[in-house]
């Protein structure tokens, strides 16, 4: 009720604060016996780390995973699954700076507003520190849904677009490099961008592309839950998040229909695939693809106007290790969400008919 | 669980078929003591309805709302509010020619191989006629939230784009012309080429932007449920929708982040407003705005290739009054869902702190 | 979140008061495929109708359902169930000596305080008349749970206790007397004091022993729904409901852990069944049997010291047709509300394993 | 969904097992700004721990609560309450005896069936372990409540009853005696009565009523979630609970309406109370008063007949430290879970009506 909790059948609840003593979180729904790699969820944690390269934030997160519950003999049991993960590198920290300080498109001054009281010990509970109990959740619904391929990749940076389709890239490509761009030359051109914008103490924005590879026809339901609709909200409920699109998306607005339809083959596969591999709210067995876009991380290394909670004008000015670009660290984020969203309708469609 | 459900305290479930005998909902979670003003309503649903213009479906629905309970001398009550609308242009048609083919584009295949059974009478549960039901729920939704100024409009037909900002377009323009766009020398030329399309037997897409002023600081809740998530989620589920943007929206992702933060003043306003009122999944005051893109709609009057239930080749071709272009109609959808979303928020808001 | 919804994954929600136009209800969550027995739903309505017998009340209501929705050449189609049951003996009724009065032990004062408005027309919504629709839902929970067994009956009426183990009595006898009690001559005599009771313009409470034969092991989810107390919050639900007890119940608490345990035989049977056939909160196999306890009907044709809106004292007195005893309408309703929890379970359980 | 959550608004969600790492939970949905008494809240968890007296298990925990997230400067924030409570008692231990074989009247055999996998050492998720978290949530809804008193005490244990009103009965007496019985004499007999059963190896059932008083009216929701019902469940959701009954009860059955009607006075209060502070699901400002059933502990000290998880015939015989009559200790996990429900109805009750 409270927004803390993501999905219907197989749910995550977290909770967590970025300078706390440790966030974690609840998986309840997972079905029980199902044999967990835990080699492959660190991995996953592993691709969102801070410090795993030059072009992210240097900060020192071990995030090592403790699993407390849940789990027995390598295997789930079918009760909840309680974990936590410490916040090793946060204590002791000076934040007087910015302690009654309003920075500028970051939530400090809307969760003083709402909550009349506020953690400022960095970014509290609205820090994209808590994704990283996404990423787990996400690593065990990953293995639950282990037909599916869920890959997602960085397509733009700034004003450097990819501009290609997901089908005419190697996904091979995509972890040989720090920014996570399935194309070599362009991932060279986004990481000296990225170089550059940190050395002027600035940042900014980028777009995923997420695609999803043999589907089952039938996940997501009618109406308010279509599918599209919860990897929409998924996918905006990332930190820094500003819009979502599938399949045509936008510049399928321009468009005929003559043209945007997709027609169907004898062999149940569409001749094209606007539709982004749903119809109605439902998958049809067809590639899912969706974009993501992130904005400029707010935390940037200049001097910035602002208020201070009593209503005086003040000065913010990031401090510290930030990302100067999010979206290399966000891919593993994106792919959690999305194995999030399709872990749960694909247990609910167990039940759809006798 | 099964999708039919919207909002967490003012919930709207609905049901019904486009061809069955009526569909209808249950709003649960409105609060007592609310006057309603029945003529606003009916108003909304008469934005919505076929047939109110040349350049949308010719269908004859009536849409007479016939509420059964939760009303008591003009006032909720604070127990559910259960409405029916009956499917008056429905009956005894002729469906043999859509009965076993799976049209390109629609739904008719994923409800088939989801659910083992189909009512194949028109779109079904698919069908964009549920979304009356929604604007019933929205209309009262906004006479809760009667201090916000909730406004759609069209922002793009085909390639045809309005490119100005909400903030310099008259509002006041918008239901004066059958598009629904709020520049007059736009929405002829928008006018003409959706009736141009419309002799070819073609659909084109388009853009609604929706724009919500007067919000009060502190709705929306963080992590899973951002304001802009359940936005993004209730857009989504709009028939037809292909994608959703906020705030600076895609094009912020070009931005550097010293462009993009939007600096607070004294009087806690922001200077720019790239965040598009929403800062960390909460509102902070300033202007909602966002764009919500539609794919041309699926039927047209031309012949196209596609399969029937069996596998057997076979042509699919339009008959009957459809929408050219969806955009005009769908207005007050949008607007019905982000009070819905509003409300929602506004009502958890009372309890979120002592 | 309102109180309106009942379920998990098969989910009724209801709307209506007892004096407006209609009742009704959405079920969602039906699984697709389900062919339904409406003769079977309309035998149920029937056995909860009032007018049916001498000692229940001689109300005409027709109880005629209306499916609206979710329902395609006789089958579910997995969308949501709509429908609608009129309130045909309700219209045009003179309910001036209520309209002010708090009558004792109805929910007239509690809904005026709690919403500020009351809908003074009967019951309105704390009406048994609401339970219509739990009956219908139910009816088709039990068609989709059709090797269970559910069967409800009397077995007490005020002081007179049938003071039987219910593998004792026959179930075949239960619906062949008025008061649905399994054993002829206890019937008899229950039949007898309800009249007695009925002369005197007064009410009397009972008591319905439920019975699940052929259960499936496995049903119910720890902790916090547990198969009991989800049973025991359905039956609680149903209005003059004031207790529920399974297996020993509160005869159980007297008893010794070496005499209370059920201990295993060879076959996975329990050679006692203290335990109702749950454990921890899972069925095991065996029997389920509860007991509900209600209390005497509130109305009763005799004159009450009570108050007005105003604080004045006043006199209460019932009029019309009321039950004297609500237990022989009510057995259909516990085994409508068995069957709605049964059935969440059942489809719950489909998923709880790999 | 998986049964590991309570509450609508104010939202516990445990995980844990009795021999794993830890126990603990979530919080969410407790308002900001709550200035939280951790003395308090450590009482309540030592009225609930064992071996606190010579009547309960001698199992030593330390259940010292660790509190994550979600409290800032002593103060809840409106985000999630994480916590965790270790089980160090728990370590290293041999459980051979118990690993294949199903205890009497345990839940081993229907864990084993429903999930195909069971953590078998000790109870796992279906040990009273687990209500260790829902003290703490209690306590925390206690403070949110301060107005309120909730006061549960031992009404019985085995054939020995109070057989005294609540309000015959001096509530502070309770505390002083382990038996938490607030009768001296009767709490001597009680205590002497459980010494001999446990000497025997043997275990005994009990009653707790609970007792709330200083209610506001208004609370609970209509329908399916009246506040008799969601307690009722809450209550049937402890460990060994096999009934529930409110106000009259089960002996309210064998009255006339006339006998039990509660009249209603000037001043809004109510003549009798066998309505227990509940009217129509929703309370009515008098005292609310419950009888909860708890059955004898299921692990005795001696040997009984079962099987092995192959089928094969076994004999379970309790090992190690248990508790010999569980009423005791249950008393601060009733209080609590009163807490709880009251806590959500309200923070909903702010929002029901304008």
């Amino acid at each position: 009720m409270a927004g803390n909790s993501f999905g219907k059948i197989f749910k995550l609840t977290t909770f967590g604060e970025s300078h706390g003593i440790a966030i974690g979180g609840i998986i309840d729904g997972c079905p029980a016996g199902l044999s967990l790699d835990f080699d492959a969820i660190n991995t996953e944690m592993q691709r969102r780390k801070p410090g795993q390269s030059a072009i992210v934030t240097q900060r020192k997160e071990e995030d090592q995973i403790k699993f407390l519950s849940g789990i027995f003999e390598g295997k789930t049991t079918g009760t909840p699954i309680g974990f936590t993960i410490e916040n090793t590198d946060q204590k002791s920290k000076d934040y007087s700076h910015i302690k009654d300080i309003y920075r500028p498109s970051h939530a400090d001054f809307t969760y003083d507003k709402k909550y009349g009281i506020r953690d400022y010990r960095g970014g509290g509970r609205s820090s994209a520190r808590e994704t990283a109990c996404r990423v787990v959740a996400g690593a065990i619904a990953k293995q639950l849904l282990q037909n599916l391929q869920i890959t997602a990749y960085v397509s733009s940076v700034g004003e450097i677009n990819l501009n290609k389709s997901y089908s005419e890239v190697d996904f091979s490509e995509i972890e040989k490099n720090p920014v996570r761009c399935p194309d070599p030359q362009m991932a060279k051109k986004m990481e000296e961008y990225i170089k550059s914008i940190k050395k002027q103490g600035d940042t900014v924005g980028g777009i995923i592309t997420c695609v999803i590879k043999n589907m089952p026809v039938g996940l997501g339901d009618p109406v308010f839950d279509k599918l599209h609709a919860q990897l929409g909200k998924a996918m905006l409920s990332i930190n820094a998040v500003k819009g979502f699109e599938f399949g045509s998306g936008f510049a399928g607005t321009a468009m005929k229909g003559s043209e945007h339809n997709d027609t169907i083959n004898p062999d149940e596969t569409t001749k094209s695939n606007y539709s982004g591999g749903i119809q109605g709210g439902i998958s049809n067995g067809e590639d899912i693809y969706f974009n993501v876009a992130f904005k400029p991380v707010a935390t940037i290394m200049q001097k910035q106007k602002t208020i201070d909670s009593k209503g005086n004008k003040a000065i913010a000015e990031g401090k510290g290790r930030h990302d100067p670009c999010v979206v290399p660290r966000a891919v593993p984020i994106v792919e959690a969400m999305a194995a999030l969203v399709l872990a749960d309708f694909w247990l609910l469609n167990k039940i759809t008919k006798l």
